[in-house]
């Protein structure tokens, strides 16, 4: 590997600049005025594949495009899927960012954008290692395939419909992710478990008009009154939630894994301090690692109504909305839980209320074993970039089309996070550090390495039990 | 009155005219923006009232400034002192209104504009008054005095500060305010007593930056969540406050009042029919009637957290905001209910959060006896103006300086709402009856005559006890 050792290092810079040219592009998918900016980002994803000398083609959805890409065969060599996404969080608030969110500037060895992380710096670990293998080695080990999406944070649907009726052409022995973080500075992790997630916006009608609340205060039902008093019942003060059965069907941490969790390295006060806050809460019973990555959570993630600007201002608002998500656990299922939730939902909506629940996106958790090939060959590359063995973690956040990718393609999932906890990740001030950037591109060279050594076989030994 | 009566009707055109100008000015007190349009209203109002032969002058405050006017001397008369506001509240939301809230529009009979009930159009009724006398009598039959504010919509504190340094200015026998509802079209009232106010804001800072709701959630506290719990907390299912002493201080309904509120013509289906709502909620025990207008109420009046946008985001904010408000009833103080909340909300607050409790004003509630001359000599110029008698009710809302001429001037308060409760104030679409706006004008002119034909003697009769 010295000759690829040395050309990683040649362009360092260069690889900076491709990823500053990506990060400038705003390519928000929840916001409809972007359109034009998903396209020009998955038309440099594509471009920047069919440069490598493998065949890139965009493929238009009913929503944003994807990207396919594969390399020319290789025989007895396994396949390895690469997934990514180009579309990115929106970057409001906008007045927190300490330089704009789709100006890309470099501070403390750290890049500063929005998708820096989450998920065009990590995504783009794995183009550039192509690179390196094209420019100083005869031919590639394995047979790579690319899938680049652009509606991750919004729920992947094109992605699936994609997977539902194409699956065969991401056929594949494992799936390599990279959009996620390490365990800490200085300590990588493979990630072999990811909560599900059930997002929904619940949305209160009270009088057709807004009104004075002092003429009519006390006599019609106030719907941010109603929606505060709803979304309260939904859970215990500990953060345990109330909807009848959401608890039936969660898979109880297993003695083995409640070890294996308490010995990894967690300072607790440390997290909350660099969280800015005193201390936390949620389910007695649990460490906080067991509440982040295996039980479920209900989180409210908006609320609006009436009057927000300056000053005071004496109404009743005629309508009042909040959007909130669970995190889920295996084997909980979205359909059900969503069932429950509008059940319950209307057994507490007053009189003088109508209520509409909007289910935005839902997908279940998954689990990959151990055991599998793939995952020991994934660890011998991070040790060799990151001069450390990772650690095997659970992850608290949601990666819907891993579970569908786990399910219908039937490959292990190698989640190999290169960011931090503190990335910022959805929130201002999203960064990458340089270091983590440049040792990810490393890993992922190795890693075709690894991966072309263990030959055909070792898909079959390796089948994960369904969770 | 007959040459009063053909004047009026000659000039009822230009009478709307100039209630349109006013209406165009955007003189919204609670928007920093809108200073210079505060400032044109202003002026605008001293002019007007200057060209009636008025000593009319604007007192610069450290706030919004004020106007005052006085008319000269006339002996062995009372002392009326017109009292209205010349600030409205904020239009938004702006999509809602039909025609834009800063360019009236008649339709079917009544205009359409903020502040056309609230209160530029039933203030201006009582200058338009002192024009007819002007051109169609030898001299007033009282003396006058008008202070008009600029701050009633954010709590009026620069006229509240006037009245405790220069309270000897606004000396009078009774105080005249048009800035409320009649009791149904057709049906005019007068207005005995008013609700009071304490308005709060509540801050909740949890982590430092957004987090994503995947990676931390079921570890931080949310304020979203908590917001909604400690909101939900403070009153029950049917509207009862539940923190502790609330209502130590309230006043009960006596068996007499309770009966004459009963007697008062009130359809509670076509009230809720009205609002677009299939019904309400409220204490039990109490009749509409009195919930809305003397009995305390809980209200919230705007909440902001997290993602409002389009589609989802999974943050867990930084922080979440509630503005809310409580109507109090004789005797409840705001300065207690305040120490009272505070310390209900800090026994709440969760671990994790910091917690900030604006109190943005308070008024206590204030009621007149109905006994005071003053009151019937209103009542007789409304018969003559309406061609019916009016009847006696109390008010949901506050007007927070009312209850402050109450307590400083000794003077009763005669609230002679000329606007109609589906007028929208502080809503979109906000509107006056131009046959109301019209008619006001009338019983304004008629009240001049009334109060002077009182004599001086009236006032000591009427001193209202304390409420």
């Amino acid at each position: 590997m010295t000759r690829m050792e040395q050309y990683l290092d040649e362009h360092r810079g260069r690889f900076e600049e491709e990823l500053c040219q990506l990060l400038r592009i705003p390519s928000i998918s929840a916001d409809p005025g972007c359109s034009q900016d998903i396209r020009r980002a998955a038309q440099w994803v594509a471009d920047r594949l069919g440069r490598l000398g493998l065949a890139a083609e965009i493929i238009e959805t009913s929503g944003h495009p994807l990207i396919y890409a594969e390399s020319e065969p290789v025989e007895a060599a396994p396949t390895a899927l690469v997934y990514g996404h180009y579309d990115v969080q929106p970057p409001d608030p906008l007045d927190r960012w300490i330089s704009p969110p789709f100006e890309p500037q470099i501070r403390d060895g750290s890049i500063y954008a929005r998708g820096a992380t989450d998920d065009k710096g990590q995504m783009l670990t794995h183009i550039l290692s192509v690179e390196a293998w094209r420019a100083t080695q005869e031919r590639l080990p394995l047979n790579l395939r690319f899938i680049i999406e652009g509606e991750e944070e919004v729920g992947s649907s094109a992605l699936a419909t994609f997977l539902d009726e194409h699956g065969d052409r991401l056929a594949c022995d494992c799936v390599v992710i990279s959009d996620g973080a390490q365990f800490g500075p200085g300590q990588p992790a493979i990630t072999y478990g990811l909560r599900g997630i059930a997002y929904y916006e619940l949305r209160l009608q009270g009088p057709r008009r807004d009104l004075h609340s002092g003429s009519f205060g006390g006599t019609v039902t106030n719907p941010a009154n109603a929606l505060t008093r709803m979304l309260a019942a939904l859970s215990d003060a500990e953060g345990r939630i109330q909807i009848p059965g959401f608890y039936d069907d969660v898979v109880p941490l297993s003695g083995e894994e409640r070890r294996r969790l308490a010995e990894l390295p967690f300072d607790e006060d440390r997290f909350y301090r660099q969280l800015g806050v005193s201390g936390g809460m949620g389910e007695a019973g649990y460490t906080v690692l067991e509440r982040r990555w295996a039980r479920p959570t209900y989180d409210i993630n908006g609320l609006t109504a009436g009057y927000q600007g300056d000053g005071a201002k004496t109404v009743i608002p005629a309508s009042a909305a909040a959007k909130f998500s669970f995190r889920l656990v295996p084997h909980q299922d979205p359909e059900k839980i969503s069932r429950g939730l509008e059940a319950f939902l209307r057994s507490l909506c007053p009189p003088g209320i109508q209520m509409e629940l909007v289910v935005h996106h839902g997908s279940p958790a998954t689990v990959v074993s151990l055991d599998s090939p793939y995952i020991q060959a994934a660890a011998r590359a991070i040790e060799a970039a990151f001069g450390r063995p990772p650690v095997y973690t659970r992850e608290g956040g949601s990666i819907p089309i891993v579970t569908a990718f786990h399910h219908k393609l039937k490959a292990d999932t190698l989640l190999l996070g290169w960011g931090q906890d503190d990335d910022n990740a959805h929130a201002p001030n999203e960064k990458l550090c340089l270091a983590d950037f440049h040792r990810g591109i490393r890993a992922s060279a190795r890693l075709w390495e690894e991966l072309g050594r263990l030959g055909k076989d070792s898909r079959q030994a390796s089948r994960p039990p369904a969770s």
